[in-house]
């Protein structure tokens, strides 16, 4: 017999009866009826029940100790009784009678317990992450974690792509967050820095030639936490592909997101595969007020600017007068809600500050509310009729420049889907987001300049830059976004250099400057590059959506606390000066600030 | 048609001929016969000729572009003629007549060739690694690591493994050796450190109740570089299990080597699983001279001491009569060889450091050289008998100190087996080396010390501990050794604080002095831990092996060079004032040394 287990504490059945058997794990929970002891033994896959009379050897050993001791029971497989049998185990049908018992490790007093899954303080969870790791929803997700980083490889794997791993201590970059240094001890006063994305190692493996690169990639980003995001490290299923068009990047990556989705949802729908809907960037924030829609939502915003023009209606004809902007969040049915749901809105809207919200609410076909009142009978039925809205819908205005209306409108549109229960519940909305403004104007600098990444392609190459006005040239530029969390950004690259030059002239920039910034990705380019690009959903994001988890704490094995600490390890931690001396740095006070 | 390509440049057939396609890739080489330019055009997965007539405008195209440019090419399959069909090349039976050319991205002359494989020197193939990866032979190389790192991981899901993430960012640890350090930016003279193996995760992970843990884990460690390892990072096939012995390891372990290398040892022999000789570290230290023996060599080292006891030799006799211990190579067929072969193994253990070695060779029967006529003749056909010596075989002598005569003998055993021509081509070898000592006898601080890893197991647990000489007490460690490479040492942990501080206790430290050392994996061990154990062999190594490269550098897809510098992108790399301020420390003057 093995020293340890002949089975898994989930393997035995009620066929298994008679069988001499030894199983290992932890003392889940005890339950002592005098004459009679209950053990649920845990392991990694289940829970078996050991029972053991007083008369036993065992139950002396097992009476003493502590939940979460391990040990090793031989014994028999019994039959429960019928009354007894648990139909939510799988070994429910039986329990192990036992014979003899090794302790293998006698736990102390817990600082937190382990089976129920009540709250517990964060400090405490973190400390002893090795004990809430053990939990089952933990336990769960981790497990989860795991799954679905398997299954994204096998799926990148399927659609022709080759894992590589690329350095961790690599360059410092200019752009971008902040990243974390390493010394050098080699060469004094030089350091390392860890990779904020592997983004210049993944064109630089298509300049290679190696055509369809993945990883599983730890990037590193030296930024304060939040409740999406670990301080210190996190994981991207980076990509890149050679010779692709947008199309290519869209076909290649749809199956594997779509794919992990329907395998882990447990049954909630998602889109399938071939038909996420691309939603061009203005459009996205004129319907949803956000580049980062959340598809669940039913609601869509129209732009009623024309309707206010010269309409008379003060502060909304001065807005629109200035150039301004008014949306309309239509709040389907909550025409026949009380005035106070109307107020809290815009009290809200006013808490998030803004600078409130009209709305009418239309009352069995009566139109009310302040915008009804001072935009007159014709003028408020001209835009109901235009809205689309029923005899007892409302409607909400968001007003300002463009930009601060479309976020206003969008958070509305929100707050309104859930207020009303119009969030569609048990499924996963993919979307793309595309075409993105290459160029934006600068208010405060008053100049062009770049709106999201200078490196993405043009819309129209070099033709486009030469002929067009540049507030009008879009970029082969996307994001990927599910349930409204924006899992990546992603890019057809630009892999010509006198693109590049154009394209920073525009911005203002000479062609010294962009040699002297950008010197490695121009070099490598300067041999012969492929067309190409990629994309680099995150994974902790798509295991939150999945593990329906909103803090990323709890889908990560040894997180870091809010300041960055690991309690458990101890980590930062003073060094010796020896090795500091050896790093030739020293420490020197915080600058008051 | 696509933008970019119908078919990759390995694709097309004789059933092809008389297609509309169109390829892209980088022009790999130019011919040009005057009116007929032929182009072999080349992308990730192969080779394709294209050729274009002086009429044509692809010519045009194409005969001012260097070799290593981008073009996408739009033209007809057409066979080639029997004469100039290419047997070796997969598209060899067709060519594609060139229509059109678009010139994605025209090189300008290179620092280095890419097609053929003439040597170049380290420092410009790592500053332009970009094109050296284009190179057939590194391009199959990192092909090679990607597919067997891909085959680790589904061989270890196969054995129920299951791979989780461990921290990057980490505490630093007293032991083992150099960290590379992260300044802690929240938190002012505080240091992370990135791990030299997840080790401490690893067994906490087995603590937590996670059964089979597995990573391909990205390793750090600050030490100078050698041929087979990279300056900086590494990576392992970490893993650990729980409620295991020795045995479960080896059986989990051997199928994922032996299959790895099966699969991709293009033929070669391979040791089957489940059938890796296991040498304890005694045994081959005497047989082999080594605790890594290359088992492809079939020489066997004897202990031949007792013939030398009391024998009057004078040297042997001194050195035996002062505990040490004198040991045989044997060299078979040897003894019909010049003189000078035997001089020459001496010149070589002299140039080694040591004072030489004594020799036999037997020519037609009759032995001779310096050992036979001052051991005399009857010792001499004594020993001959014993070591089963044929009438025309060498031996050699190694003696010393028992571990520096070992050392000798190995060394020996490697350099008569290959001089001899007898190290067997063509096949991988696999052992254990097992039942390491635990304990071993400080010459310098005359006392008892640990002689590996002080957080194995003993074997026989407290009571060897209790009741054994400390120096007979065995561990449960071993390490795995291929072709006279170690791969990895792993062990069955000590999971039991009690029989840790007795360990200690032994070597000489206090209950204190581990407490206050190693508190973190005591704290954990206080909750239930379960037995567990565990390996972590290199995957460098593996495919350093598979692939026949005696350099690390050859494997890896951007290393570093023997100064730890990544010259493609400039790392390690000053940083801004900003940055060290932030992370509150200064850089200092070298230290004179």
């Amino acid at each position: 017999m093995h020293a340890y287990r002949t089975h898994s504490c989930t393997a035995l059945r009620a066929s298994d009866v008679g069988q001499q058997v030894r199983l290992s794990g932890w003392i889940h929970r005890k339950r002592d009826h005098g004459n009679l002891l209950f053990i649920d033994l845990r392991d990694h896959y289940g829970l078996t029940q050991i029972v053991t009379d007083s008369d036993s050897p065992a139950f002396t050993a097992l009476e003493r100790l502590r939940v979460e001791s391990v040990v090793t029971v031989t014994g028999t497989v019994v039959a429960r009784s019928p009354e007894t049998v648990n139909a939510n185990l799988p070994t429910g049908e039986i329990e192990v009678r036992a014979a003899e018992v090794v302790i293998q490790s006698a736990a102390e007093e817990l600082p937190m317990p382990v089976a129920g899954e009540q709250e517990y303080p964060e400090d405490i969870r973190l400390r002893y992450r090795f004990l809430d790791l053990r939990r089952e929803r933990l336990h769960r997700n981790i497990m989860l974690r795991s799954q679905v980083i398997a299954s994204l490889r096998r799926r990148m794997v399927e659609q022709g792509f080759t894992e590589f791993q690329t350095p961790i201590l690599t360059a410092s970059s200019p752009e971008g967050a902040r990243d974390y240094l390493v010394p050098s001890r080699v060469h004094p006063g030089k350091f390392y820095a860890l990779p904020q994305a592997p983004q210049m190692f993944k064109q630089l493996l298509m300049v290679a030639g190696f055509d369809r690169y993945f990883q599983i990639a730890p990037c590193f980003r030296d930024e304060d936490a939040r409740a999406d995001r670990s301080p210190g490290e996190f994981y991207q299923l980076d990509l890149e592909m050679s010779f692709v068009t947008q199309d290519d990047v869209f076909a290649a990556l749809e199956p594997v997101l779509a794919g992990v989705f329907e395998e882990f949802s447990g049954g909630k729908h998602v889109t399938p595969a071939g038909t996420f809907p691309r939603i061009p960037y203005r459009e996205s924030m004129l319907k949803y007020g956000s580049d980062k829609p959340d598809l669940r939502n039913p609601l869509v915003i129209s732009d009623v600017t024309d309707h206010f023009v010269g309409s008379g209606f003060g502060l909304f004809d001065k807005i629109v007068g200035s150039g301004g902007k008014v949306r309309a969040i239509p709040a389907p049915g909550a025409g026949a809600m009380s005035r106070k749901f109307f107020d809290d809105m815009n009290d809200w809207a006013r808490s998030e500050g803004h600078a409130g919200l009209g709305y009418i609410n239309i009352k069995d076909g009566v139109p009310g509310g302040p915008i009804a009142k001072n935009h007159g009978e014709e003028g408020t039925a001209k835009l109901i009729a235009e809205l689309g809205l029923g005899p007892n819908d409302g409607v909400f205005f968001a007003a300002g420049k463009e930009l601060q209306a479309a976020k206003l409108a969008g958070a509305a549109r929100t707050r309104v889907g859930e207020q009303l229960g119009l969030i569609e519940q048990g499924v996963y909305k993919f979307c793309w987001i595309v075409d993105f403004p290459m160029f934006e104007y600068d208010e405060d600098a008053k100049k062009i300049d770049f709106s999201h990444n200078p490196f993405s392609m043009p819309q129209g190459e070099m033709e486009a830059l030469e002929t067009m006005d540049p507030l009008d040239i879009l970029a082969w530029q996307y994001d990927i976004v599910c349930n409204g969390v924006e899992l990546s950004s992603g890019a057809i690259r630009n892999h010509r250099p006198d693109i590049m030059y154009k394209a920073f002239e525009i911005a203002g920039y000479s062609k010294e400057d962009v040699e002297k910034n950008f010197s490695g990705m121009l070099n490598a380019f300067k041999y012969g590059a492929p067309p190409h690009g990629g994309s680099a959903p995150g994974v902790d994001r798509m295991v939150m959506l999945l593990a329906d988890e909103p803090n990323i704490r709890e889908v990560v094995l040894f997180p870091m606390n809010q300041k960055a600490e690991d309690l458990m390890m101890g980590a930062p931690s003073p060094v010796s000066l020896k090795q500091l001396r050896e790093l030739n740095i020293r420490v020197v006070e915080p600058q008051k600030s």
